[in-house]
């Protein structure tokens, strides 16, 4: 997890998509589209393939989808037959060079040219890739995304599918992956399903793969299916075809339905806005207090201070304006960037004057934000503050795809519950049991190795990292 | 009222901040910060001038106040003993070169140079320009700006203040304005008060105008009082002064508190959040209906959804998520355009399936949003949407600093509410009443020209304005 | 004079430009090809007007021509049936806020919209300026066109050629101007000529007036003459009409023969490139030397030091590449910056490996390039540097449109010949004589103030600037 | 070779740079004044990598290198204690990503992280890269430096030295490159010497390489000496080592001496300048006229007009003025592009006015930009024009780094000289001959396969280029 300094979130790394046409079609205005509907899950980087089955174009830079993809750019990926298209979001925290990390990840091998774009990691990305160097590899960047690639290649005696699932295999960890050569798109998901990965399909029979159903909808196309756990899907001409890799107990991220996901978007077959308001309505039952109002930090608690107003019978109000134009850059005096950062954003109304608050927020990460947002209440006249969590305290850091923290920045790693409340000034502070939200996503398994430090897909050896770090 | 191809909302032209610091302030960063809570008011150009006494720096672009005010831009005007500042957020709408014409404008006259910014309209300007025209003065810009500081400079025999008052007595219309000198910081406000003006004081001494309150908290001052309706106000070494100049029966404009001003604000002593869930309240009184779910278009349907929902026992649903990052540039096909953007901007949740909808907006102006907004929600399994406006129904152009839009392009002066009704395809069509709305509002006297025709601070001659246009 | 960290040489401040065209013509177009033959005039801003009649379109920025009209800026300006249009390049070196500052200037006034750009100064702008403000004028600029155009907006009672024509008288210094309406252009110059200004017609009988012939030829127009000292010329459906205004002593600038002006340009009636051939030839029968070899420094001492080679006897040669990237901005440590740029721009050849040089340069102002230079020459093998200056010692500030310094940096103002020569390490260094560089140009009048201190048009009262100095 | 509108003259792809500094240096700083240095062999875009052993930073992108690299990025590749750093600058002519295939390349393997700058072709890179892709290989870009990469990748059981001689032993061509690891630098040069590469020294013990010596004395340096055709040389804490890998016939590339390399620039130990007025005299005495000026086509033609006025006694003068600002960006409808370019860059000065004059150029590629000058000459009144040429006619394409047009285009092989004359328009048109150039060169092996279809380093077989073309 990183810490953005206004939201004090976990943050996700990225959103994938793709399209496979079998009519020609204007996919990179389409992948445009599938992708600005994924922005929330990374704003740092944005980038696309498209292929006619001849010419294969890509883009890629730094930015905001809508940054990176001005009209120009746009056009310059455009092909009028295309037939197949991947793009990414990226949402990345270090190094000094990320543009030559970007993806979609591009090369030619044996195979043809192909283009790679993932969501997620792989723990044993570094021993492969060591190996592979003292075969004589040459891995011009730091992602991920090239080992898979050079496995692919490797098997050079394997079409591009078995040498895809051969790579599979060979990798391990929580992650979601779509692929292209110039004649066909392939998606896959870990064995686990750590990472999300849906199927759907436009009426003109374009198939269409995203981390989210809301990019499905974003492109006219309706929600088919998820890939499932461990599965490999590929599309050509005779349409959708499955390949079960390797599949194992599924352990979907639990903070997709938390924060992440939209709250138009269904995962593996759980609403993430009803499943928000079921974690509200738990968290009442099992953390009820005696208050005036209930109100949600925005925009992510709201389905949450929904539930527990309905399950407590305390009124719901807005207490909290969010300045729509705060994830604009902001020039502050580094001393009290983070201070005015989260005061320029949040601001309270008159819903709390007088009132004795439930506040509430999908998780705590350092708890300096939250501090501050109690603050900001106390001094807008509320009496008491109630502060309610939807997520259960993290205390481990995540190796799936959610970029790592020091453990010991984790408030919850190193504080009991009554130290966070007196360091966040609230006049009580809960959160969710691990029990009550399994609950509330559905009562099936789930990945909750930043709760409880059992990781189900493995974890990484990173002692090796600094040693091989290549800042390019 | 112009209208927003997204939001098809009336357009606020403008915000205005000032500042007077007793002691050396960093004038240029307060500003910033007071502008960017502004920024909701005004999203084409922003400005500020900053003054130390004697040096006299001046900054705007078109832009919003974080793009104009990058590190380098605001380091420009920033001066290490800054007294005054004046600073301006523009929405604006016609004109090939609008950079020209944004705010502050400066200018040196026989009382040394003074900046002015102002929200609102002079309805007489044009008379009163032509008039200075055949004296020999020269207008550099189309900005009503400069005809006040005309109208200033002309009054060579008095001071700034006094001469200040007369070109209030001589021009009509509904504003507020911020005026500086390198010494001294000037308000004011026409004398029905269309247009609001606040007044705010810092720990250290430092006055603040603003057109809302929440400015003022950003700059960390506290609210005073509101400047009074046809108040003029000036800040120097010895503090607040006030001169009454021409004081009418007081009509600020209703659609602060129905859309414009923010949530956290207080305009004439009434606070917007708590207006607004009145006017819910309000139309759930009038406007009963018999459903499951109560769901407000985001964001600024928001709090008389909380009122309606409160009054009429009907529960509140999150039911259409808001993408954060929809405001941004976005390229789409200009047939597709405006479906588009309103889909790639709104998107139901699971709440409103298989429900029957109270839909909450704050007004309607050309219906064409609202269409697609009735229909996402069809789509998605709503079986009935009942829509509800807590304002009245818009049949008239503003001329007070609301951008005028022809008559005929507002659907409701050509449609009855049936008709509207019909256009939008909602089950049921009702709007707030205006003796309803003004009762929310807190029972004073409001100016509602846009429902009634009645027109408080007169009306312009509109036929010469073509003959006399500068593109420049 | 100002003083170019790497060309160490009096800079011109501006170009001017206007068309008149009898059938719609794209003037825009051919308004930025003048101004791109007139780019050596002035670096720091372009802009032009363009009207057809009804519209008025203005653009004006910082930067090079080419850099401030990109295509999207030069449509915007467009006009299919334009019939006049100005244009203006400028030179420019303090204030804060230069953008505000830039020309072509417009305003509205009695006599319709007007543009003004001029080259040159105003020597009592200052004092009618003062006089204005007192009348109750406003300036929002402080560039004296500002002046200009009040004094013609107050004569409200005239025409625009007579109102032009009361303004000149009311004027003094150095100066040439364009002035448009929708529906004329006018040119006028100072009544001693110091500023240059031409007259050329197109084959469709289109006029077009500039700064120098070279930028006649770049919009297809042939040179019919030069504007006289003291004459208006206005350009309307019957063609061009003259009036003089007021006539004096010709006295045009000596520096545009010696540097400013292109070398294929003719300023009244004298070729450049010949004139400085002659001020070779002159310089070598004045200060004659026994030396191997006559080398330019490039670009600006060609012209002379092939006149001093075909003179003197002694082999021309190419002495000092100069990189063709150098005007490019160059990062450099700042205590660096100035030896490195001129080490980045000129770099000696072989040809003066071993020989006694003859530098020949156009003239010294403060020496420090110059000092560079030799000591560069001697580095790479000249056995003596022989230093040869095409232009008298430069002892006083310009006051007619080349921006001052202070005088005490001009180092032949407080330097010997001896001393400077000491001072930049050559072994014998002369200037031409004054008279010498008269006859060089042709034995009629011209300006030579910066060498002699006796200015012909007057001289501004310094003392007030500062007092007023607006820094918008 | 390629054709610039503009110049018509063939087009330098590369220059390269490195460093290695036995000391902590700003090696960034260093690397960006030798690539500005360089700027003439490559426009279109720039980078450096530097190392101070233990990380290692890289830039490029599209560009000047003074675009490319602004404060902020140049300081971002800064390191405090660098040691070794390359750089390179592009001409770049085909593709629409170029952006990814800009050099440095870098990429990580056995040896460590590698960065490859390369100026000059692989003639059988096509066929080593099919092979490889067989084995395995992944290719990020169609950049010629990744074939060299991967196969130094490849012998994983030599060391870094070893690998490349075993790499430059596999490869053919004529190419000059430039290779580093984070300790130490490589420089290597075909085994015929085709593009050049020299050594310097600083006075603080920092070797550099260059393509030229301009960028040795840009650092600091003193040439030491030019790397041998076929030798290898590197640079650790002991100092420069050499192993000459494959030494074959030199035959430098003649065209640097006609117009590539700068004119203080000594290639292979003949200077530049000397050597183009000895192609002057040479032409002179092989092709003399009677007539009464000599005047060079600015700046190219400078060095060899000097030469032809010196030996045949006929004067020299400056009768083509060249716009300094003619390199930038220009907008022009496209029909006219081409003759307004050469116009707007090119002036004819009163030195040709009633002359017969001798125009001097470099080269002819296709013709078309000589029809203009010579119809420019006539225009300002030259009676005759007599066209001399400094190289021999070009009819064959080159595959040594200069990229290739097609035969076709090249109006030599296609026409005689009389047809060539008679196209450009000139009174009489001559070139010199091959032994001619031969000798002006210093009569030492060149290559002149432009003019003789002669490749002393190979071809390359080009069927196969658009099968595997890869835009990307």
């Amino acid at each position: 997890m990183i810490f953005d300094p206004v939201t004090d979130k976990p943050q996700e790394e990225c959103g994938v998509f793709g399209l496979y046409s079998p009519v020609p079609n204007d996919l990179a205005w389409l992948t445009y589209l599938g992708l600005f509907a994924l922005q929330h899950r990374g704003q740092e980087a944005a980038g696309m393939c498209v292929s006619d089955g001849d010419k294969f174009h890509v883009e890629k830079d730094l930015g905001l989808v809508t940054q990176v993809f001005d009209e120009r750019r746009l056009d310059s990926v455009r092909l009028p037959n295309a037939r197949v298209s991947i793009g990414h979001v990226r949402y990345s925290t270090t190094g000094s060079n990320l543009r030559f990390n970007s993806q979609p990840l591009t090369t030619r091998t044996n195979k043809g040219i192909l283009g790679l774009a993932h969501n997620g990691n792989f723990v044993n990305a570094l021993e492969v890739r060591t190996e592979m160097l003292h075969e004589g590899a040459l891995f011009a960047t730091t992602n991920d995304s090239e080992v898979m690639l050079n496995l692919i290649a490797r098997e050079s005696q394997m079409d591009l599918v078995a040498a895809t699932a051969a790579a599979m295999k060979r990798l391990r960890g929580g992650y979601a992956c779509v692929l292209m050569s110039r004649t066909g798109l392939i998606g896959f998901r870990d064995p686990h399903g750590v990472r999300p990965l849906v199927i759907g399909q436009r009426e003109d029979g374009a198939w269409a793969l995203a981390s989210e159903p809301c990019a499905l909808y974003a492109v006219g196309a309706r929600l088919i299916r998820d890939v499932q756990p461990g599965e490999l899907v590929y599309f050509d001409r005779d349409g959708l075809h499955s390949l079960m890799v390797e599949a194992r107990q599924p352990t979907p991220c639990s903070f997709e339905w938390i924060y992440f996901a939209r709250s138009d978007s269904k995962i593996d077959g759980v609403d993430t806005h009803e499943s928000r308001i079921r974690m509200g309505m738990q968290l009442a039952r099992e953390k009820p207090v005696d208050a005036d109002v209930v109100v949600p930090v925005p925009d992510s608690g709201m389905g949450a201070a929904i539930g527990y107003a309905r399950e407590s019978g305390i009124p719901f109000d807005y207490g909290l304006y969010k300045n729509p134009y705060a994830g604009r850059t902001f020039i502050a005096p580094s001393q009290e960037a983070r201070e005015l950062k989260v005061k320029m954003k949040l601001s309270p109304t008159s819903a709390v004057r007088g009132k004795r608050v439930v506040l509430i927020d999908d998780s705590i990460v350092r708890g300096t934000t939250s501090r501050q947002i109690v603050n900001l209440l106390r001094e807008a006249g509320a009496t008491e503050v109630h502060f309610r969590v939807s997520s259960p305290p993290i205390t481990h850091p995540c190796f799936y795809g959610i970029d790592t923290a020091a453990r010991k920045e984790l408030v919850a790693s190193t504080h009991s519950v009554e130290e966070i409340r007196e360091l966040i000034g609230a006049d009580t502070l809960a959160f969710i049991s691990e029990p009550g939200l399994r609950q509330a996503i559905g009562g099936k398994g789930m990945c909750g190795a930043c709760f409880t430090g059992h990781y189900p897909a493995g974890t990484p050896l990173l002692n090796d990292v600094d040693k091989l770090a290549l800042e390019v």
